[in-house]
């Protein structure tokens, strides 16, 4: 996307002081794939950095059909209006690593959040590799919180490895199931329930409440097997309509306890610290992985050595021994 | 361990004879960390390689206390005495790759298997990482095979990761547990529910075998809310007593009716290659991290980094723009 750069000092100010378009140009610029643009993102990021302002990352996934964009909706346009907070609200799209599209791409999803005055809605980051899309919207965070956003939702569909990335970006991960449909075709994916601090049955209405009910409780079984994360927090099981904006009030309540809990035994600062460092760690380590396999040799060597190794033609230890003297200097 | 050195040839004919003296040895050879056994190491694999001997390899979990020794012993048995197939006991033991211990260190464990002329059991490599030990027992099932041993079980300690590193050399994944204890206790960490392709309730006897029924029907509940996975293989849930030797024969229906399946689809031969280039991706890519995180100045570096990360005071593409250009060469 062609636009006029600003200079990071207009990009920060703008974006400290909560200007809804500087923010959205921030975004665009971290968002960049040029080279050009890389360092400004840099110095702009390390400019609204330790800004103090106090917020709460709420992860949000669940398959097509669910009702994400109603959930919230609701859920968002409750936080502003009744609880005066602004809210920001982003997406992990896997599909758009692939194609160009979004599931944010159309803000009509949203018609009450997008035309409220305390919300941002930025659509999910496209192209590149699922990893760099959660990049970018990590960084996405850091800028909304910046300009102030003190409720940021992550949207994600359920699809496995979206799943925990924005785990891994997110204070609090809620999974928003439906009751009736079968459990394969709601995608849950081996350990998706492993990793959800909520589990919430949404449209919970009419004629569907006992079957939500019913779902809830088969889920509280099934979560009650599992131990409870570092947090301590024992994931919660509820049910709520997002179209009949039922449930979502105690919702918040559930969310509101586990930040207040999480925030007095300080592990909502120690997670996030450790999530900085954890994903440091991950990108340093797929940049050194990178620098080795973009290698053409190495390319060619692999898709030799891995057939030959599925054939049973080439033990691994040869085949490690061989590359270990072709590729590393002796120690 | 001191020994007198054998050429490969040697180990190889003693080894495909189903010598147990000479398999013995070539284990303790190819778990060797002397560099001076490695080659050697590498050539006995290759030497007892594509053999052509058919076996089936059996993955089994579950806490101390959970009867693993008693289950083994007994299901051993009856695969030895019954159904006249050799039986080889190894076992990938998480602590011994910090202590010295094995969880198969004292074979009296298995009082009747460790007698049987058609069983082979063998303590778990100790010492090194945990990857290390798992490393050396894959290593170890390939030259059991080659001694002719049809039944391979790999016996490890419900603590995580190391399910996942024998989930990854077998055919079949079972998990042991016992009904009443509470499920922290039992010490089911997230995930590994989903990995096993059964779940059996140990001490199904007496007093305590409603509990395990109504124990089983619980869990069949929780594993019908995963996915099947890429086998096509419903996980199923199974009673049995070791002790009393009850549901044993049953348990083996059903390992033998996934054996049955699996290479009829394929599934069993597609696996072991998949896993076999698997491990070597893992393998070579450890390598490649090895090579650079051995590196004394990254070292420093990294502990400065991350805390200077951990505190909010480094950004993330600072940090990593920094290591970049320090230690890779531009493109």
């Amino acid at each position: 996307m062609a636009r006029k750069r600003k200079s990071v000092q207009e990009y920060a100010s703008g974006v400290l002081a909560g200007d809804r378009v500087m923010l959205a140009q921030a975004i665009t610029l971290v968002e960049s794939t040029l080279e050009s643009d890389s360092l400004l993102a840099e110095e702009l990021l390390h400019a609204v950095q330790s800004h103090g302002k106090q917020s709460f990352r709420l992860g949000i996934s669940g398959v097509p059909g669910v009702g994400k964009s109603t959930f919230i909706d609701a859920f968002g346009t409750y936080v502003c209006d009744e609880l005066h907070k602004k809210v920001a609200v982003l997406a992990v799209d896997p599909s758009s690593s692939l194609s160009r599209g979004s599931i944010l791409g159309d803000k009509t999803r949203m018609s009450r959040l997008s035309v409220n005055a305390n919300a941002f809605i930025r659509p999910s980051a496209s192209g590149g590799t699922l990893g760099g899309v959660a990049a970018r919207t990590r960084e996405a965070i850091l800028l909304c919180e910046a300009a102030g956003y003190e409720y940021i939702v992550v949207e994600t569909v359920g699809v496995g490895q979206s799943e925990t990335l924005v785990k891994g970006m997110v204070d609090f991960f809620l999974l928003l199931m439906l009751s009736g449909a079968g459990d394969e075709l709601q995608g849950i994916k081996r350990g998706i329930m492993e990793i959800c601090d909520a589990l919430v049955i949404n449209k919970a209405d009419g004629d569907n409440k006992p079957a939500a009910k019913r779902a809830a409780a088969e889920y509280r079984n099934a979560l009650h097997l599992l131990q409870a994360s570092d947090s301590g927090w024992i994931p919660r099981v509820a049910t709520c309509s997002a179209l009949a904006g039922e449930g979502i009030a105690d919702l918040y309540t559930i969310l509101d306890e586990f930040e207040r809990a999480m925030r007095l035994n300080g592990f909502l600062d120690k997670n996030r610290a450790q999530q900085q460092v954890d994903w440091f760690n991950d990108l340093l380590r797929s940049e050194v992985l990178r620098q080795f396999y973009q290698n053409e040799d190495v390319k060619t060597d692999l898709s030799t050595y891995s057939s030959q190794i599925a054939l049973g033609e080439l033990s691994l230890r040869a085949g490690l021994r061989q590359l270990r003297n072709k590729y590393f200097a002796k120690p």
